[in-house]
This record gives C-alpha cells, sequence and structure tokens, in this order.
C-alpha cells in the first residue's frame, strides 16, 4: 500500500497530520477491503438514485458508473493501488473514482456519510455470506441424508451419559444433525431478513437535506425494508451479533458432532474410520492417523464463540450514534464467515468418506444391556406398573451382570424369579432387531420410521429451499 | 426439603446409596421446582393421551388427574413437602401422585423418560416466559412512543464519537430505542417458534414401544411442531441459547439507554432529571443523586452475557444424547429471564419518569458547530462538488473555532472570503430549526419524519400484536 | 426481610421514596448478607483504629465492640431482622448497630464510605475464600497422589488425538492433573497476594479529612498492602477477575479431568468403575449407572466461565471512580466460590472411590501399534537417520493393520523386509514394559520416574504448604 | 507458498494423499511462521543436548548450527520458501535443514515431537511477548506519572456515579490508572514465571527412550523450570490463558481510561483536548474532530475478551494428552499480543498529547456540591454524629440547589438554621483547595499526598525494573 498524507478527505480542521502509528492503527482497509465489490453496488444504486432525483446530473452518473466499472476490473485483475492514507475502502475507491472521472467522483457523496455507507456495505456483504452458508448447510444435509438412507438399519448403541442405553440405528443417529442443521438454516433465514434493511439515507446520523429517495435503493439493491431510524441505522450491529450467535449453534453442533466422530475413530470402539485424506499422522508414532478435521473443527467452535463475545462486549454501553468502536465489527465477521465456510466445505466431504463398521457397533451394543428398557416395557404390558417393572427389571440386570452375560442370555426360570409374569416370548423383545422396530412413531428408531424422516427432510428442503 | 435415602427410582442397580454431598451437588429441586405447573400441564397432556390410545385406563386417568389437582393446590398452598432425595421436580411431583393415587401414578410414566418430560417442561416454561417478556417489550415501546411524541420537535445535539454533529429531535433519538426494541422483539418471536415443538415421545434417546399419538400431545399443549428425530429431542437446548442471545441483546441496548441516561444526568450535561425514585444517595456524600437504575441495568448486562457463554460452554463438544451436563441448562435461563423481567419492567417505568431539560439540551446544540453540514450541502447545492464543499466549510469551522463563535456568527464577508458563491440566505440553513426541518425523508430527524414514524410503528404494533 | 421506608441513611435529599420494584430492583441484601461476618472484622478495624487516633472515644469503641458482638451472635443464631430498606449488609448491621448503641453507632462510620467499606469486605472474604479453595486443591492433590503411587506401574495406553499414542502408566497420567492443580494453586496464592490490600481509607473515591491512619487497620486485618490510589481502591474489582480467571482454569482441568473419567466408564473401555455413590441412575432404563458428577462438573465449567466473562463485561469502559455497575460484582463471586468449593470438596472423595482396571486397560494398549515409537527408536539407535526410521516403521505398521496383528508379532524376516538392520533383540523394545521403563528421565513414564514424580510433588507441597 | 504432496513427513501409513482443502484446513504455517526465530532458538538447543549426551555426532551438530544459520538468513532476506505442504513452521524449517545438510537435518528430531516442541516454541516467544509488553506499561506509566507530576494540584470533579462528588485532582486521578498497569505489570511477571518451563523432553507425550538431559536444555534456553510431567506438558496451554486473562485486564482498564478520555473531550466537559494526530474527522460533517483512538481502544478490549473465550472454550473438555484442537491456539495469541503491543505504545504517545483545560475542571466542579461530604465532616469534627451530619447537609444542599447556588454560597445565617454549631470558619472548608488540602493521608487526594504517591511509584519502578 502506498502511505501519502497530503489528502485526507478530512483534513482541512485539523493542524497536524496523523501519526504513522495513528495511521495503521486506526486504518481499516487492510481488512474492509474486501468490502469492495458490495461499495461498489451500493455506490452506484446510490448515484442512480441521486441522478433519478436530479441531485447529480446523467453525465455525473454516467461518469461514475463508467468510473467503477474500471476500479472494478483494476481491483479484479490486481492493478488497483490501495493506500492505507486513504483509511478505508470507501476512501481508497472513491479517490481512485474522483482520479478517473473529476468532479462527478466528487459528487457521489452527495447525501451520504460514511456511516450509512459502511451500514450498507456490511449488509450486502453479510446478505451474500449468509447465503452462501444457507447453500452450503443444505449441501452437508444432503450427504448426511445419503449416509443415513444407507444406515437406516444399521444398529448401534445409543448412549445417554456414554452409557449403552438403547439401540438406535446409525441412520437414526445421523438425523439428530440434520434436524440441528436445519434449526441453522432457520435461524440463518431468520437473521437475513433483519440483515436485508437498507440504512442508505441515514447520512451521518440524522439523514439528508438533498430529496433523496430511500426505497428506490433499497429496490436497486434488494433490500425487503429501510432502517426507520437514522441514529439507530448508522449505529446497529445487531445483524452481526445475530449472525454470529447463529455461526457459534452451527459451530456447537458441528463440535459435537465432531467429538462423535473422534470417540468413533478410537480403536476400542471402531465404529468409523474417516478416510485418509482427513487424517493426518504423526512426526515421531508412524503407526498414528489423527482425525485432524474434526479435532479443528471443535477446536474452531472457541474462535467462533470469542467472536460472539468480542461483539457483544463492543456495542456494550455505547451511547447513540456511530463510534469508532464499530470498526471493529468487521474482523469478527469475516473471520467466523470463512471459519464456517471452510469447516461446512469440509464436513460434506468428510461425511461422504465415513466408512462405517456395523460389526463394530454390534458388538459394543451388546455391552450394557442395551435392551433392558425393553424388558420394563414388556412387564408393562403384562399388567405391572411401570415403576415396579423398573425395579424388577434393575435386579435382572445386576444378576446378569454379576454373571458377566447379557439379559437375553438369562434362563427363563431365571427371569421369572423376579416376576413371574415373564414368559417365553420375552427373548423376543430382547433382541435388538425387535427393541428397534417397536419405536416405529414419529421421531422414533425404527428403520421405518428412520426412512420417513428421511423423506420428510427432503420434502422440507424441497419446499424451503 | 425432607431427605430420605429410601426410595430412589433407580435404585435397583446400585449397591450402596449416593452420599449426602452427591446428593446435594446433583439435585436440581433447589431450582427447578419452579417448573411446577408446565411439569404437571405436560404430565396431563402425557396421560390423556395414553389414555387415549388405551395404554391406561381411563380410570387411572381420573386417578392422575384428581392427583395432579390436589398437587397443584398443595404447591400453591406452600403446603407441600419438596424432598432433595427426589432429587428434581419430576420424581417429587411423580413420587407424591404415587402417594396419593396409588398404582396409576407409577403407570403415567408409561412411554416417556424425565430426558424427554424435562426437555418439554423447559420448552413450555420459556414459551410463557417469552411472552410475558414480548410483552413488557411492548410496555416499554409504549412509554416510549409517549414521551417522543411529546419530544418530537425538541432539539438536542445529535453525536458522533461524543462529538457534537448535527442537531437532531429528542423524539428522534427516543425513536431509535423503539427500533431496537422492535427488533427485540422479532427475535424472541422467532425463538418462540423454535421453542413450540415437542419433545415429549422421544423417552429416553430411542423413542418407545407404546403406541403414542405425539400430535395430540402437541395439540393438547399448544405446541406448532414435533421434535423429529427422539435423540436431537433430548439432548438439543438451542432454544435456550437462542433465548439469551436475544436476551443478550435486549440488555445490551438497555445498556446502551442506560450509558445515555447517565451521560444526561451528569450535571455538565444535564438534559434531563430522573424521578427521585430510580435513584439513590451516598452513605458519605450527602449532595448526591445516583442514578441507580441505570447503573444497574448496564452491569447486569454482563450477567446476561455471561448465562449465553455459560450455555454456549456447556454444549460445546456433548456426544449425543442426554448427558447430566445438560442439568446446568436451568438457572442461567431463569436468572435472564428474571433480569429481563425485571429490567423491561423498571424501564418502563423509568422513561414515564424522565424530565427532559430542553434549554439545556439547546445550549449543547450551540456548542459544536452542529449545522456545520448544512453549511456544506447549502454550497453544493449553488453547484460546488460535495468534498470541496466539505474542505471550504473545514476552514470556515477552524476560523468561527479561533474566535470562540459559531458559523452563524461569522459575517458575511468572513463566510464569502471561504467561498464567493455565499449569499444572505446562508443564515437561514444555519439554524437549528432549519437542519432539522430539512431531514425530513423517511428515518430523518425533521419533526415531521418524527411524527411519521411514531404513527409507522404504533401501526406496526398494532398489526404484529 | 421487613421493608420499612421510612429510614433511608441517604434521604435527606430526596422528594420522594424510592419504589418498591426500584428498592427491590437495586437492593443488595439478599445475596451480600454472606459478608457479615467480614463487614464487623473490617468495622471494628475501623473503630478501633478510630480510638487510637482520638478520633471517636473510648467508650464509643467499647459500645460499638459491644454492639458488633450482639449482632454476630444475633445473626449466627438466625434472630436477627433483615431489612430491604436497609438496601445492603452494610446499612442492616449498622442501623441495628445505633439501635443498640445510639450514638456510638452513627460515629463508626465516620471517615470511611460505603464504596471503601464494601471494597474492604469483598477482600477479607475472598481471602478467606481463596485460602480454602488452596486448602481444597491440596486435599484433592493428595487424594491423587496415593492413587497415583498405587499405579505408578499400571500400563495403560497414552492417547494423542484419542488415538492409541505410546504406553504410560495410569499413576504417570493421574500426576499430569497434580501438575495442573499445583498450577492452580500457584495462581490463587498469586491471586491472594494482590486480594490482601486495604481500601479502606479510600472513602468514597477522595480519601478522607480525617487524621486516620491506614496501616494500622491494615495490620489489624492482616493485610500485606495498602490500595495506594483513593480513586482506584474504590473502583478496582481485578482481584475478582483474576480469581474468575484462575476459578475457569481450576474447572478447565476438573473439566479435562471428567471427560477422562466418563470415557473410561464407558463400556467399550471400562478402564476404571466409579463407586455407585457418585453415580445415578435412569428413570427408565434399569440397566444404567450414569457418571452424574463428572458430568456436572463438566457443565459447572461453562458456569464459571459464564461469570468471568459477566465481570470483565461489567468493568469495561466504566469511568472513575464508584459506580453502581459494581454491585453485580458479588453473585457471579459468591457462585463461582461455592462451585470450586463443592466441585474440589466432590472430587477428592471420588478419586477415592475409582476402582482402576488393570486389564482392560492393557487389552486396550495391545490395539493400536503403541510401541512402533520404539521400533523407530531402535532403528536410530542401529544408525537409520530418524525420519528414514519413521518411514521404515509406518510401512512395517500397515502391513500389520492389514493382518490384523500387532508388531511383535510380525516374525523376523518380515520385520528385516522393511529393514535389515533389524535384528531378534527387537522383540524386546517392542514390550510395554520394556517401552515404559525406557522413559525414565525426568517427566517421563518410566515407574521409577513416576515414583520420583511423585516425591517431588509432596516435598513440594510440603515445602509449600 | 509451494505446494507439493510427494513427501509427507508422516505419508508412510496413508493410502491417499491429504486433500487440497483439508491441507489448507489443517495447515498452520499461515500464521505460525512467526515462530521461526523461537523454532530455530530451541532446536539448536535440543541439538547442543543431543551432542553433549553422544545422541548425535558433533559433526552432525555443526551440520545443524550451519544450516540453521542459513535458514535465518534466508528467512530474514525473504528468500525462504515456505510450503503448505510442510504444514507448519517445524516441518518448514526441518525440511529445508535436511536439503542443506542432509542426514544430520534427519537426525535432529531425535529425541522429540512436534507437540514438546511446539510447546516449547510458544513459550519462547510468549517469554519475549511479555518482556516486551511489560517495557510498554513502564513507557505508559512513565507518561502518566509526568502527566500527574504537572497536575499534582489541579483541580478536577471526582465522580461517582458520573455525579460530582468531591474534589480531586488531575495528577491524582491519573495516578489511578498507574496503580491498575502496576497490577497488570505484576500479573504478567507471575504469568511468565508460569510459562517459563520447559516441555522439551516430554516428546510426543510419554518422554523418550534417549539418554536425554532436560535441565541442559532448560539452561541453554534460559528456562526456570522443567514441566514435571510429559502428558501435561504437552498439552498445558494454561500459560496462554493466563497471559490472555492478563491481557483481558490491561484493556479494561484501558478501556476505562479511553472511556473518561472520550467522555473528557465531549464540548461540554473540555476537560482536555488530544492533539490532532490522535484524532481523525469526518467525511460529511467538516468540524468533526473525534478521538478515534480512544475510541478503538475501548473497541479493542472486545477483541481481547473474545480471545480469551476463545482459549478457554478450546481447553474445555479435551481428554489428555494433545489434540489437534490445540493447534487453535496461536491466532489469539499473537492477535492479543500485537493488540497490547500497539494500544500500549500509542497510549503513551498519547499522553503526552493530552492538553489538559484546568478552568474547564474547576467550572465544572462547581457545579454539584463538590464539598458537601466536607460540610459533614465539619459538623462531627463539632461534635455531631455522622449520620445526623449527613442527614443536616443533606437539606442545606436541597436549599441550595432551590435557589441555583453552592453551599459555600448559602450565608452564615442559613446554614445555621440546619444546625446551630456552624461558625464562620466553615467557609475554609467549603473551599475546593481548602477539601483537597485536608485528604493527605497515604492515597489522598491532596497535592501533597500525590506527590508522595508519585515518589512511591518511581522507586516501585526503579525497584522491580
Amino acid at each position: 500500500m502506498t502511505n501519502d498524507a497530503t489528502h485526507k478527505t478530512w483534513s482541512g480542521r485539523f493542524d497536524e497530520p496523523v501519526s504513522e502509528r495513528v495511521k495503521r492503527y486506526t486504518a481499516s482497509i487492510p481488512f474492509d477491503w474486501r468490502l469492495w465489490r458490495h461499495d461498489i453496488q451500493g455506490s452506484l444504486a446510490h448515484a442512480r438514485m441521486l441522478a433519478k432525483q436530479g441531485i447529480i446530473s446523467t453525465e455525473d452518473l454516467a461518469a461514475i458508473e463508467r468510473g467503477m466499472a474500471q476500479i472494478a476490473q483494476e481491483i479484479e485483475s490486481g492493478a488497483f493501488e490501495w493506500s492505507l492514507d486513504d483509511e478505508d475502502i470507501h476512501l481508497n475507491i472513491e479517490r481512485r473514482l474522483t482520479a478517473l472521472v473529476g468532479d462527478a467522483g466528487k459528487r457521489l457523496h452527495t447525501g451520504r456519510s460514511r456511516n450509512d455507507q459502511v451500514a450498507t456495505d456490511i449488509r450486502l456483504w453479510l446478505r451474500d455470506a449468509i447465503d452462501e452458508i444457507r447453500s452450503r448447510i443444505r449441501t452437508l444435509q444432503t450427504a448426511l441424508l445419503g449416509l443415513a438412507e444407507q444406515h437406516a438399519a444399521t444398529p448401534m448403541p445409543g448412549f445417554t451419559h456414554l452409557q449403552v442405553a438403547q439401540p438406535v440405528t446409525f441412520g437414526h443417529h445421523l438425523m439428530a444433525y440434520v434436524e440441528m442443521l436445519e434449526r441453522d438454516w432457520e435461524r440463518l433465514t431468520d437473521c437475513r431478513r433483519r440483515t436485508n434493511r437498507l440504512p442508505l439515507g441515514a447520512a451521518a446520523l440524522a439523514g439528508t437535506t438533498y430529496p433523496i429517495d430511500r426505497w428506490a435503493v433499497a429496490e436497486t439493491l434488494g433490500f425487503e425494508e429501510l432502517c426507520r431510524n437514522s441514529l439507530d441505522a448508522v449505529s446497529d450491529r445487531d445483524f452481526a451479533i445475530e449472525f454470529l450467535s447463529a455461526a457459534s449453534l452451527v459451530m456447537m453442533h458441528l463440535s459435537r458432532f465432531s467429538e462423535e466422530l473422534i470417540l468413533w475413530m478410537t480403536p476400542r470402539f471402531g465404529f468409523i474410520d474417516l478416510a485418509d485424506r482427513f487424517c493426518t499422522g504423526s512426526s515421531i508414532m508412524p503407526q498414528k492417523k489423527n482425525p485432524d478435521v474434526p479435532e479443528l473443527v471443535r477446536g474452531k467452535t472457541g474462535r467462533v464463540y470469542g467472536h460472539l463475545v468480542a461483539m457483544l462486549t463492543l456495542m456494550k454501553g455505547q451511547p447513540l450514534a456511530y463510534n469508532k468502536d464499530n470498526q471493529e465489527d468487521k474482523e469478527p465477521l469475516f473471520d467466523a464467515v470463512d471459519t464456517l465456510n471452510d469447516t461446512l466445505a469440509i464436513y460434506a466431504e468428510m461425511v461422504a468418506g465415513i466408512r462405517v463398521k456395523p460389526e463394530a457397533m454390534r458388538a459394543a451394543l451388546q455391552e450394557g444391556f442395551a435392551t433392558a428398557t425393553d424388558l420394563a416395557d414388556y412387564l408393562v404390558k403384562k399388567g405391572v406398573p411401570f415403576r415396579d417393572a423398573h425395579e424388577i427389571v434393575a435386579r435382572a440386570v445386576r444378576a446378569a451382570e454379576r454373571q458377566g452375560i447379557d439379559l437375553a442370555e438369562l434362563p427363563l426360570t431365571t427371569l421369572q424369579q423376579f416376576c413371574p409374569q415373564i414368559e417365553e416370548d420375552v427373548y423376543e423383545v430382547l433382541t435388538i432387531e425387535g427393541s428397534l422396530a417397536a419405536r416405529a412413531h414419529i421421531g422414533g428408531t425404527a428403520p421405518e420410521a428412520v426412512q420417513a424422516a428421511i423423506a420428510h427432510a427432503r420434502a422440507r428442503i424441497a419446499q424451503r429451499g
């Protein structure tokens, strides 16, 4: 970046130039250059409105459009010269525009301020980012649905407290994440609606004296609503915080999934194997195959949580309207968006690279008396009140545990010592397949219920887009 | 609370009772008793469905309904004996029910688990809490709208960077908070939608073997949707985190408002006075009148942020499905709801107790060259490009500042030295009233625009409820 | 609590009493009553200094001492009547003192303010709390050292990335937590030093006009240093934040330990069993034995992190000196101290209730090629550069894995195909015991090194206290 | 960076190369290249120990030293070719070393692992960073002491609750920040002690089979202690979290100072002016001079808080020993260090650029009855109990306020109506200078006490270094 202190946009009032250190400390161009497309997009919409309203001439508009087209091309080709002296993306572009098209460039800032301009740019940028993330969520859900369909009937232990609880199917387990991601998608959609409102027209904080048409700008830019109060328009960063909250939940869900993948990969479990391309080895232990990607995802959760806390702290206790504190909104937002995009993309690929080991899942299911609840339910159906049935089965489990065998391996006579109502048909409910099939209601783990859930999820995606 | 270790619900499997310390550490009844109404509400809906499906008899249902009615009455009257041995609200009520109605009470838990039961209770409780908070937001907005209407034309300095920027009206300033609260209301409404889904039927984690009808339960309880996956249903706390995020934003907005009230109360500003009943004095300085309430609100913001972080941390990296960690979800949620309810209520009262001092606002407006932007706009309308006009005005401000006078006090000849296009009519745009009136577009600070914004906000409330 | 608005300490200046809602919102007595012992302790030290300096008479001091003795007795016996009208612990006690001993009681507040009084109380209280926590850390370390000594030579798999990495001993593993807790102890000791400074004498914010002797008060109270600036003295809450940071690290360590206990308890691992008294069962699944205590500890980590965030947020951006925001410092502090005390106590008991299953640990060690690094080291000692050795072993592991056997089960001829330098003596280094014994340096996992580490830790505790 | 998948350090075990996306997601070289100096420093110390112990030859050591010298020179000159394929700084350097010096380079990794290597690098890096920050704290304190000395007797209003409380001097106010920074310095010094411990020798997690000498490495590198447990050594990031906590407190202090600077700059206060070079203007309001630097500092506080939360989240619930999550430790640490260094440096410059306006401070002091406490103290010295005196003064203040005058302007006869003990000498205690001078004890605001505090602070710095 070049760095030349002769032409500060607001320098007329000042006796001494900003120091070099201050310039570096206060400049945002090292990170806000990313907004360039949206800055140009917003400026063009503003200029067209100015021309429509007769505030600038059509010649000026044409000059601005021509200049912006060239600037866009320069930035894309890498030819654009960024300058730290121009502080931010807005002044960098405006300076170049004026160099290219003269007084028309100087007229572009009529009726606006950097305060409403930057608010508009971030909203436009975040709207696009949200759309990309929503699309990546859909891709990941699709990958999960495919794997769930293959394993709608593959039994694995369902855990609570990391103790074997009841049999579930692997497909059913995966569908839990499809549901979580669906809520993420919903939250991002809600956040998008509140992001998609036009601040432009608020100018510095109070509105402008020019006869502007805010709805015209909103329509050009695809905004659904106007920010209805100028002071709020320039100081509101709710949408960014709301996005970071939604992003934190996405990462929380993926950190849970990662925790499980790591667990399932540990040799004692061995429920799955991840394709080699998602793992790395050790510099010292030649045998290692480490699930680096899920571990990093779990770790990056902290990063996004941290950005949320940073932004909440930032806004706390600020008086109206715009304060320079707000410049700190961009880096956490950019980094959270990048983290989500990368993580969702890599996750979708990784899910396709999961190799399932049904035999290990079944082996684990045989430790832990996974069908004890089925025995209790069996007793209830024979007329035993639930709480009594629970107690009976607990005693049976204790007996089996002492002998080191499963419930299904206890002879009928032994079972009948705990409860005389038990009959030969008990052994059907004690099988894994019997246990699974019996939970066939909406949301249950029976293979047919899982297939129905997959169909429901696919229809929902088709409907919502 | 009584404390008797002889009857643990799940004790059949255990060799030794839980230690006293463990009992205290793990019990949730000291705080989750607050869920009692919703626990009974959920149990009754479950029992009715069980009866409808023929899983329990109508006699059992009648007994359960009779027992629950008595329990509700006992709790309300304070006669209910809470026991630490029964761990949580669910077992306390179930134990009492069984004592009152015998085996019917033992049958109530058929086809459910505490995991789906507690998830249902919290959702029912939070749904009510959200509705109360939304209603308090409306009350506060109404108070703000009333005050804004009175002061739609009262000039005060609009600040950016806490420097005088441009004139705004006090009513316009207040309307910024009406807008923030509207977004809070929207977010809570969105969160309510995701809260209002039925987990019951998920049982421990996998669903149940009984022929349950989940939609019947949902309809009885007013839920809009079912949790579609049993593993997700018992482990999902997204709604609580989403609520805490929305609550953090409410508090952030009120901390900004509080910061301003405190500032406006400091003698150098003196823009407002708060009614004595919202202030306290000093134990040592007899002259003090301290804005304690806004200061506490600002301080309590940290509390709610902290609860959000606690809950995000809680869920991070948990494997499916339910883990005991989740028991820690309630206290932050309860405290955040209490904090919001109290804070919104006290704020609505306090807004009505604000005494505005327009003369102090006007005096402050006369320091800081608040109409400098108007001069620049004036020049632009005379044909000077905006950037050049900005530079001209900056030089004029510097001259006025050196003489210790306002722009409007510079003689015409002096002004013309900076720019020959300046004429006698410039003095009109340099008045506060002229500056205000000129910003008459949607969202601007002109008194008529503020009145329009008030009308728009009222219509929006009327429409949305 | 009684509630009577007639006698506010600072009411002379006010036209209207504080509203009931405001009273509840602003009162701290519902939680700060816990400071009562330290409030009395601080007041007595202050009174003695006042008498020593001739600011109050010895008769007044005697009256104050008599009154305080009675108040302490009333509070302990439950006879003390707390009043919400007296806002906080300080006024509750002072009011009662004046009722008991008349004007002497009114003279107690001479030369101080609630601002320096409350700062003194919290520091005294936290100093005691830190000492209790440090002592509980020592108890937990002692329990760990005992268990580590028993298992200094018990092999278990050392994991990185939750993959089997190299053999370690269970005692070695436990010693990692002894080290973490030692750092916690150190940090709390450092925090205690900064807590143990006297704010009293700062009065409201500027000091006092009385000829006080701050060092005399400090000595009575056992403070090591004075707060050297009055504005800082009343507004400083660094010690509370520093404590919460140290507390967060304690909880983080115990959450890691909990994660491991939960993992080791899952049937596939089965490395340990927790005594039944630290576990609970399921309301629906009769076979369950859930590690509730470690799960809750893991969950309560979020709670303490949240308190840290709350306090950091609280102090951010507050102008000097005291603001009411600071009243929000107590609840997070109290709750964090309670959480730590309970958690450390329960952990020390629980460690004593761990039943180790060495055979399961050894079985797990045989999966995962845990001695692969030893083979690489063997090759290096034969002259192969480390990086080349690493590559050779990686290929050998791949071959063994394909055959489903361990490295030690590959015949010599096969091993020699990977590297001709391998000889018969290789099988020694491939044993678990050989691998362990070879890591005998300070900090290594060899049984003798573990014994040395235990001795070192015990000596350190003996020396540090 | 080049990117060539042919030579992964650990690739022997893998069937397929890491995907491009995974490579980007998991590589740390884009940020950990910053550790290069410390990586080389650590490697050289390790190599020297290996040679001393006879594990590598002196020729190998000489080759490694020669290679490292060239690498350092290549990196400094920009000639070094970084490769994404080599994942991290350690492999980038090792690869180049092997290219330069052959097998000696391959022997460098003998007896260590990347796990202990990276832990060593970060500790070395952070130790230097802490030293730089401590030095910048000293520079800022020195600037504050200089300004405080100039204004040891300059009266300004002391605020509590942002209400005028009592007179203080500006020098006294500044000294509050000197004290805060002193505690920051202490905390960083304590953190340095815990950072300055050697992990090397822990290898991957269990120690190494080579006859290493850890104390020799520690001495070469200036470490005070060894990490005493290998599992802890590779997984401990306490020092980073402790640093981020200390850093959060530094930023919290500077955010408080910033809040005050911003307030003092607002025209209604006008207590100070900041040199133009620390301010910026507005793109639209030509008159604006905005205190951008303090606003950004206030905003950047959130950033550092966020990093603390990120790291606490990161470590929560991780099983031992090293997991890939830990790679996420570096970016928050680097960014926090940069933020502190920049902020402290700019603050020290800015303090020197503060222009104090004593007349504005005095004017503000005359609003708010700042000497009311002095009147109460006067009455106490006449024998009135403090609580009664407080009440009397409160009534006098109310009377004066109604007349719009200060206490000192009430005639003696009026004052005597509130309390007959008041005599002519009361007017001395009601002056600002009298009020200040009377608070002459340690920590008080009397000019002589402030001078003593300055001398004490300077001596402390001289003693501590």
